[in-house]
């Protein structure tokens, strides 16, 4: 599309060569020729002067030095949004429809306006709610229930009897169900023993739960592992049996908590950063990340590093070695004080 | 089902309304309206105020209040369990039989009362013992050697060649004998060459082994990645190619152990550590959760922390920012006394 | 084989029982009963005394004490690897075919010579270069670009119009272009409002990139992730949304990049390392296992620790405690010293 055009389109005004071909969209900094970009937040403006991109959207008074094209309209941000239809990938539209491929076992109850992909594989007793996506590969065992408006991406793997509420999002790879991690371990006279602890819970996610790619969620020992309303989860995180996540909870990539802690209303658990077992991290607290949590955290509290302790207190400690070599030198000229004195 | 038929199902004496309809299991923390739940430690007895269950499973001789209904049994613990079938999912139970979908390659060996699920792939060459279940959509590559009543999940995937013993459990998602990481990297003229270390060993995996969702064990680049009889791996763990697990391992998740590293006999890796290559973590030692091995870790070891150290030193590092503001201060006082000395 | 046999096969000189069988290849430390080993680096001569290798591939004139027979040749560390065809897994070759159950979209441009495994999904709009390898199980979205001499292992995802160069393999279980983590909060009248931020971007994958088992890409916000060319990431590893990875980078197991990161070329990420999202890692830099980088690091430079520091700054850190034990004694002898100063 050429500059002109694509000025047209978000109802803004060229600048530059108006023949200039735009192929694709990215922000300042990762745009290479070809692309078009957009300033909105003035903390950017500096990026300006070597973007790569061909094209920038800039709002009406914007001025600055830049070796690319501008398109000025009324508000960046929104104009640059309505360019994904044109430029980003053309989305994956899922009509309603089973494949003939699809394996439904007997006994399955299925919503209106269902899609299910190919090879997809619905195990007896199952229910699924009207409008949800299944796509292809799916693994969905015996008895588990799934709510409206769900999409499950391919490969993902829910275990028999679990539960999901409406509008979950479950991303490429994720397995729901598996069983925890528990054994007991007793010492025989030919060495230990050690015994699977059967796993006979679910796990039970709310509505508007959306879990990233390759993210685990063990069953509970008894009971249910839940995941409440509004919890966003990232990829590759994990979550044990019986863990009570609250509604409106974050989670970030490769966090990991551990069997039976609660995370509540509006905790935020960042990347990398493990709680463990039997423990509260209360409402609206924070874990940074790759903090290890080994006892509750107080409601609205923000703690880092391995213990957890307060970020200030954290902070602190970071500051330790300036502070001991301060001590050291004060130590040195006490010393050299003292010797003097002692000499008198 | 009514208060009382769960008291009679237990054997147990019911206190409080015959009538209370309990419809699932749960812990008392996690128990919600509807649930019956237990109290057989002692310690949980705190819990019993303000429980939401329904009905807790308690001893004869328990005195305390809680607004729930009692059911008096002999062991609380045993009672709970036995309500499993009851309350928990229903089992799934795999019939011997071979999906017909599953596609069988040349020269496969089946054992007897085998089950195979839908979509499922077994190439050429394979063997599957007796009794083993494994369910849809598994990818078993070429030439690998499966024992007996071992149980795949879906979305597993075993590279060629690779071998497990009996009674093995890999959940969903597990990949076992992915290429390691290895390049060899020489700068050539027109910059650097990186060249790919062919991976030709296998996984070998010994009896009673259970290994959790999406968790991965690299081949080895020649001989085999070893993962010894009982040993136990959670979810999301990464085993490098060429490590060597000696039998009786517990391996928590996310978890990780690079390329050649030694775990011995009844060691335990905590969540979220890592070990490094070409070491050994020896018999029964412990490596706490978010460690990093960089030594060798003695017999009965529990180390801690990054890079990791003996608990106990680590525990005295985490009392340094006290240690250093005593110090501060006495510092301080040297000073006014010395000041005070040399102006006399 | 026998010993003799083998050494024949490496054309070299056996030394001991002829008629050993030889059944397997192991290192010296890793070798078992019937294992073929071999000695190249001197580091590991001390090895030779105790080794459980039958048979050790050794230089014309190595001397020392071991219980193994030996094969003597020119170059043990050759003579090894091309024993892998003999004693390593038969290599699993993908004649060129399209298995009756691959389910081929509209639309999907093949090249010559490819492979397509069972149960593989490609959906309409894709194309696929010349002598690539799809295996079984495999899921590949609409409009998706798959460049020449790939490798694809199974229970790959590749979502919607993502891009992949030349000789890309991707191993078990990959999850490529997933929506990234990204919400808008508000806090409306009846609590907080949590909305999907669109991710209508792509992941572009360059020429010989290498992917580990689990790990997973996300897609941009707008715009592209993009891997470059030759970069080698390992299992289990999280790229989030946006990031920016230059060619000759390495990413080893589980470490992530937070959105919008940067790494520049030939910089290394080591294992569960985290890169907060929005900096750069600049050129050959390197980050420590475990390490937390929370600003840019500088060309070269190698940082460690959470928060990351400069490796000598982290190496100091560690003797804290040391110096700290000093100071404390210094200090208890000042005091000792001005109190007798005081009572002159």
């Amino acid at each position: 599309m050429k500059l002109s055009e694509v000025a047209k389109a978000v109802n803004g005004v060229p600048e530059g060569d108006a023949g200039i071909e735009l192929h694709a969209m990215a922000s300042l900094s990762e745009a290479r020729e070809g692309d078009v970009s957009f300033l909105a937040n003035p903390k950017y403006a500096a990026q300006m002067k070597d973007t790569k991109a061909s094209a920038v959207l800039v709002a009406k008074d914007y001025e600055g030095e830049t070796p690319a094209a501008l398109i000025r309209v009324d508000d960046p941000n929104k104009a640059f949004a309505a360019l994904a239809p044109i430029f980003g990938p053309k989305p994956v539209i899922r009509e309603p429809g089973i494949h003939a491929t699809a394996v439904i076992g007997e006994g399955v109850t299925l919503g209106k306006d269902l899609y299910i992909g190919p090879y997809t594989v619905i195990e007896d007793g199952a229910s699924i709610g009207d409008g949800t996506v299944i796509e292809g590969q799916v693994f969905i065992a015996q008895n588990v229930s799934i709510g409206k408006n769900c999409h499950l991406y391919p490969q993902v793997n829910i275990r028999e009897s679990c539960v999901l509420g409406d509008r979950v999002i479950l991303h490429a790879g994720v397995k729901i169900g598996t069983d925890g991690y528990g054994y007991t371990v007793e010492i025989g006279a030919q060495g230990p023993v050690i015994t699977k602890v059967p796993q006979v819970g679910i796990v039970e996610i709310g509505n508007d739960v959306e879990i990233g790619s390759n993210t685990c969620v063990d069953r509970a020992r008894f009971g249910r592992t839940r995941v409440g309303d509004c919890v966003k989860i990232d990829n590759l995180v994990q979550i044990g049996h019986n863990v009570q996540i609250a509604p409106f909870v974050g989670i970030i990539a490769q966090a990991g908590i551990a069997g039976s802690a609660k995370i509540e209303t509006g905790a935020l658990i960042w990347s990398q950063a493990g709680v463990s077992g039997h423990l509260t991290v209360h409402e609206r607290a924070q874990v940074a990340p790759q903090a290890g949590v080994k006892e509750d955290v107080p409601e609205g509290e923000y703690v880092a590093g391995t213990p957890a302790i307060p970020k200030r207190k954290f902070a602190e400690g970071l500051l330790l070695p300036r502070l001991v070599e301060k001590l050291k030198k004060k130590v040195a000229d006490l010393e050299a004080k003292v010797k003097a004195l002692e000499s008198r």
